[in-house]
This record gives C-alpha cells, structure tokens and sequence, in this order.
C-alpha cells in the first residue's frame, strides 16, 4: 500500500508517490487543470490535478469538491521554489471522504460575532492555525526552558477555600457544603512547593470575573508561575530575561512560516535580546510626567502609560521597585527604602502592556501577619501560608507569566481573544 | 566566594569546599560529631560537623538546630559510597537563617487527617516530595511522547456553557448572567482541534462533584487527552500502549532514588513493555463468570472486577469493544457488530483499575444526531459539536489519561490522594 504522509514531511519524499489525507482549503480550475489547496493541519500543500493525467470521473469528482471537503489524494512529490512548503503534489487518484455543503467560513469578510460564534471551524484557517501552532511552541519552550534548569513542574489547585485580594473578581461554586473559589493565581501555592522541592513551575488556567471588555482581558487565561527558594528579586529578574530570550529565539527558529503567515515584523522579535533595559518606578512617573501625562508618584499606571513607557524600547523593559501601597500584600520591602517593594512588571514592547509581574517575597513571619491585619485578609484561611514563613523561612522569589499575553505579542495580535483555542469573554461562553 | 551547590550536583565537586543552602531534615549528635541531614528540595545530604574542627560557637549552634530550620552550611565535598547520594559534607561554617520552633510533622505516626491539614509542609518530607517528583517526571515523559510525533498541545477550555452527561457531577458557577460549569472533560473540543491540526494533546486540569471517597478518586484532577484526525481505533490503542511504556521506562531511568525511596517494586515496573494483552469485553465477562463473579453481558464493571481482571496479567491489560449502552454517545459502533463500540480501556497492574479510557468517534452526522436524541443532549448546545460532522467529517479517535491514577500505579500508592500536590476530595479543600 501507498505510504500514508503528513504535508510538513513532503519534502523528504521528493519523487515518491505517497498519500495524503486532508481538507481542501481552497481550489481554482482553468478547465484543463484543477488546483486543489490542501491542508491536513500540519501544513497546507497544492494538488495540481490535470485533466489528461486522470480519469474522467476523477476529474470531474475534483472540480466539484467544495471548500472543506475531506478526501484523500495521491500523487508524486514535485519540489516547487514558489510554494512556501517547498513542494507540490501531482495528482494522480481523489477519494472524497465527505462532500461538504454550504461551510460557513467563506472567503469573504465575517464580522467579529459571527467568527467567535464559528471558533470551532475558524481554527481552521491557515491566520488561526498559525496563531494556535505558535501558542504551542511557545509553551514548549517555556516548558524546555524550565525543565532544562531543574525546575519541578507542580500543579497548585483550581478550587481554593478563600481568596487573598477579596472575592469580586472571583467565580463561586459550592463545593458539596462549603463555598469555593476559581483560582485567580496559583502563586501562594507554589511558595509552599518551592520550600518543598527548591525550584517550582506551574502550568494551569486562572480566571477573573472582571467586567472589563478590552483588548488585553481574559477571562480564563493561563499562566506559568515560578518560584525559587534561595532566590532575591535581582536573580529573579535575570531569570526572567533569559526566558523571554529563550522563547522568542525559539519561536523565530521554528515557526517561520506561520509568522509569515500572520504578517509579523520578524526583525522586530529578532531585536529582542539580552540586556533588557532596566528602569524605577520613579523614573517611570518621571517621564510620564515630562511627557505630559496628570500621574504622580503613588498612582499606578494605566495601558496608555504602559505602551508609552514601553514604546522608548526595543525591547521588553523591567519596571522595578512600585510603591508598597499599589502591589500585593506578600511582596518583601526594599530594605533601604520600605515605601517601595522589590518587585518589577515586565513591559512587552508594541503596545502589549504587562506580561511578567514578579517580586521577592515577604520572608518575615511577624511583616507578613502584620499585612494580613492592615489587608483584613482572613488569617484563619491562610494560616498555612504564614506557616511556611514560621518553619524554616528563606529569601523566595516567583513570578507569573501570562500566556496570552505573549502570544498576542509575539504573533503581533490586535486583540488576545486570538491567542487561545476557545476563548472566554465577558459574554462570550460559546462555543 | 564560595561557589553555591545543589545537593542533587555536590558530586560533581568532590573535593571541593562548597556552600549549600537547605533545611535541617533530621540530626543525631555523639557530643563529638554532630550528624545535619539537609535537604534543598533537590536531595538529602548529610553534613558531618565535629567539634574539633570548628569554633566551639558554631557547634553550639549545629548542636542545637531543630528540625526545618534552614540553614547555609560550606563544607568540603567527600565520596561516600553507603550515602545514597553517594557523597557527604565535611561541614567548616554554619549560618542560621531561621531556628524553627515546633514543627509539627515529627518523625512519630501522624494521622492522615492531620497530614492532609498540613499538606503544605507534608510536601517536605521524603516520600511525599519523592511523588511529586516521579509526577513531575510522568508529565515531563507524556509531552515528551506527543511532542516528539509532532502533537500539537491544544488548551480546552475550564468553564463550558453546557455539559454532556446531564449536570448531577458538575461544579456550577454563575458566568455573568449565564450558567457555567466545569470542565469534565476537554475531548468535544479537542475533536474540534484535531479537525484544525491534526493531533493535538491537551493537559489540564478537570472536575467531579462526585459525593464518592474511595482511594482512586479526585474531585480535581488532571487529564491528558490526544485526539487524532484520520485515526482508527487500532491505531489509537497502538499510540497508547507505546506511551505508556515511555512513561514507565522514563521513570526507571530518571527516579530511581525516588523509587526506592517509595519502596516500589521495580521489577514489577521494568515488565511494562510491549506487547500489551487484549482482551475483549466479551472475554473479560466470560472469565466473571467462570470465576464466580455474578455478572451478565451488558452489566459495567465494577472496581473487583477490573482488579480481577488485570490480576492475570503483569502488564497493563486493553479491554476493547464494550457494549455501546454502557458508554458515552460519542463512541463508534463497531460497524460488524453495532451492539459494541470501537473503545479500549486501558487497565493498569496491581489493582490500580483504569488508566485511560479511549474510542474512535462516530463520525457520521446523522448517528450523532441520533445519539443525541437517544441521549435527550440539548442538541442547540452542542450544535457546534454536530457541525464538525457536517463540515468534513473524518475517521479520528483519541483517549484520555487520567494523570493521578497513573501516579497512584507507578509509585505504587495505597490512596490517590497522595498523587497531587493540594489534593481535593470530599469535604477536603483545605490548604
């Protein structure tokens, strides 16, 4: 029997006639020829079918597929400069597996609503594979990056008794008798893993019940949180960059095509590279403030301050050091200046705001029940996690990465409802 | 300075004089020679501190650590063959970071109510951070497999607007002004994922309000679920039987220690090798029957009966073609014998009951839509499920591991409950 082959493996089979199963992407026909644009998932190839190469009804069978008709077609692997896999297919049998009718994905424009309504077919164009191939590496390489320095991969848990910074933002379910909360940071959990196993990574969903209908905002949204024992704020933050290094190197090095695909400025990626530019909160307010925007020193900053301070770099750009007021309860004070906390945001550039928020955390078991007090956080449902600063606390750091956020960076995105598979908005649950 | 170590590389500096940061896990004294067995989360380690060759000063101190203090020992590094880490520590300094004062977890009995309540500092000790690093490892093996035959990881969604199998076991939360539930299962849209890309593996966690306390059983837990375009139900049980001799040969070359540690029976793992025994359901009732169980065809079974089952075998055992009454909708008919359907459940050795459980799908729209209404599913829901039938419809298949079981069997575990970090059971949510 023919050998069954995937598209991105053609290639090595030059001359060969091989099978492949697929969807047709698209077709043109000149009468004597049909053009079949086809796509298995691993990549997207041309099947030049001529007339007098086929049967009859082979030839006919092809000129009425329709746009995401499953079939399988076999041929000889040409080598093809033009084409962007590098090969063509000569037609030599179709098997139509399905003749699909009226696909609601046209080639035409859709509104917004009506492709979110489709989610579960517009994955299938070559813009949205490409986007969902690359969120794919880039967990890969985060993964690899991690895995490579002994770092443990821990799963902290979805459903928590309580909630750190209040439960507005926090979807509740019953949990047999009691009330349970959705996870909105994996992060204090994992400060107990890392007392546990040294160096921690965690890979899951979080949800906010934000209102909130911007560009930027998920509702469900995954997250990568490590944590290290042993580690101050300064070694965190140069873990950090070599990350962002790592996955954008390897982005660029195995996904050519597909950001090709998206049309993404390839030498704007290629330019992110060690040293990341390095400024204080001070000094961001500072140039805020000289670039006329109404901040002063205490307030936090918005997206338009964001993409306004990110937008004098090439690069990614740490903002270390914000006011103890504006950031959580559990980051350490700068010892030399306890008004500020050792913690830094990461600022993708091109406008895509935040996509690492890090710190050192409060080691000192009598600083952080004093928070607890001053947060009114109820130190009953946390008593572990001042535990751990009671047993054997150390120096910790950790930091959380948002994915999405990432993606829409590195693809160049408009908007982050494109960066994962079945995205959840605010009033967007379907499909 | 002296350059800081790792416990799990201090053999890699023998010789040398190195410091270590850790916690004191367990000490023993002769007035003489004082015996510090530390811990980093990368492994134990002894530091052997006699009097003679240090200040009186910092005997006193090591003389008087307790048990999780943490601590920065230097030291020179000794081959100690009886050591399990195969070197010891010739301590010189010592630096107390934090004397901890009652730790709770004593080396004496505890019960498991108290260890569970303290679950974040019951990670520390050997056997439980031993688990979470061959979970660790498991995980690393699985994506390892998919990622090595170019699956594509694939992110279902945690809140869906609807559930399958009626709402009895789900998790309800309000979406806004909408009604969610989570997720039991990714596969419907992993189904959808796989007609985008081909394969695709999703890892992630899922749910059941299951008022049940057996030890196999999770209220949170984590699945990975391939799904396969263009795949039959041969072909599938094929994949999973070589990723799971992957996963057990990947756990006997990377934790050995831990193994041992655990006290687990390697020789029974190092007999997981291909070929696994099949078994059809017809056959599995057959053997019932004949050794006394009161069972009739068309009856599931139950957790005796698979622990029977797979007592025949060294090996993890398919079980394959159940009758199409006693599983989900979605499953294909065998077409010469539509009472059955084209499933496998993969039962492990040892009583540890099934490991994944897999089919091919139907793939004929019309079937479906039958099942659905057979099923009484809320067909509007689900219409984009129905649409991946109508739209190029193929033959694929996919199965779902169940992450904890699979821990619970290869570290050998009387209870699941010890296979995840922050374990949710019945009337268990705590830390």
């Amino acid at each position: 029997m023919l050998k069954t082959v995937s598209i991105n493996h053609l290639g090595q089979h030059i001359g060969e006639e091989v099978a492949v199963y697929g969807w047709l992407h698209a077709k043109r026909s000149s009468g004597k020829i049909v053009f079949l644009q086809m796509r298995d998932g691993t990549g997207f190839v041309q099947a030049v079918m001529v007339r007098s190469d086929v049967s009859d009804d082979t030839f006919t069978e092809a000129s009425a597929l329709t746009q995401e008709s499953s079939l399988r077609i076999t041929g000889i692997v040409k080598a093809d400069e033009r084409a962007p896999s590098g090969v063509e297919l000569q037609a030599v049998t179709l098997e139509t597996l399905q003749l699909t009718h009226d696909y609601p994905i046209t080639p035409k424009e859709h509104g917004v609503d009506f492709l979110m309504d489709h989610r579960h077919l517009w994955i299938r164009s070559p813009r949205q594979r490409s986007i969902l191939k690359i969120r794919a590496e880039i967990i890969r390489a985060i993964r690899a990056f991690f895995d490579d320095r002994e770092f443990t991969q821990v799963d902290p848990p979805i459903l928590t008794p309580s909630a750190c910074e209040g439960t507005t933002n926090l979807f509740h379910t019953k949990y047999f008798d009691e009330d349970a909360y959705l996870t909105q940071s994996g992060q204090l959990y994992m400060e107990a893993a890392a007392m546990a196993l040294g160096r921690v990574y965690s890979f899951g969903p979080t949800f906010r019940a934000e209102k909130s209908k911007t560009r930027r905002h998920l509702i469900e949204f995954w997250m990568i949180e490590p944590e290290m024992a042993f580690t101050t704020h300064e070694e965190s933050v140069e873990i950090q960059e070599q990350l962002i290094v790592h996955v954008v190197a390897h982005v660029l090095r195995h996904c050519e095509l597909e950001l090709r695909t998206l049309g993404r400025d390839i030498d704007r990626l290629a330019k992110v590279v060690s040293p990341f530019p390095k400024i204080s909160y001070d000094e961001a307010v500072a140039f805020l403030q000289k670039n006329g925007h109404e901040i002063t020193w205490g307030d936090d900053f918005g997206a338009p301050h964001e993409t306004e301070i990110a937008a004098q770099y090439e690069q990614p750009v740490f903002v270390e050091r914000y006011p103890t007021s504006l950031k959580a309860f559990y980051m350490k004070p700068d010892p030399m200046r306890p008004e500020v906390v050792l913690c830094a945001d990461l600022l993708a550039p091109e406008g895509y705001g935040e996509i690492i928020g890090g710190s050192q955390r409060i080691d000192d078991a009598d600083l952080l029940f004093q928070r607890f007090e001053e947060h009114q956080l109820p130190a009953d449902a946390y008593s572990w996690y001042l535990d751990l600063r009671k047993y054997g606390s150390v120096p910790h750091s950790g930091f959380g990465l948002g994915l999405e956020r990432t993606v829409a960076w590195i693809c160049g995105l408009e908007h982050v409802r494109e960066t994962i598979p079945f995205p959840r908005l605010l009033y967007r649950l379907y499909p």
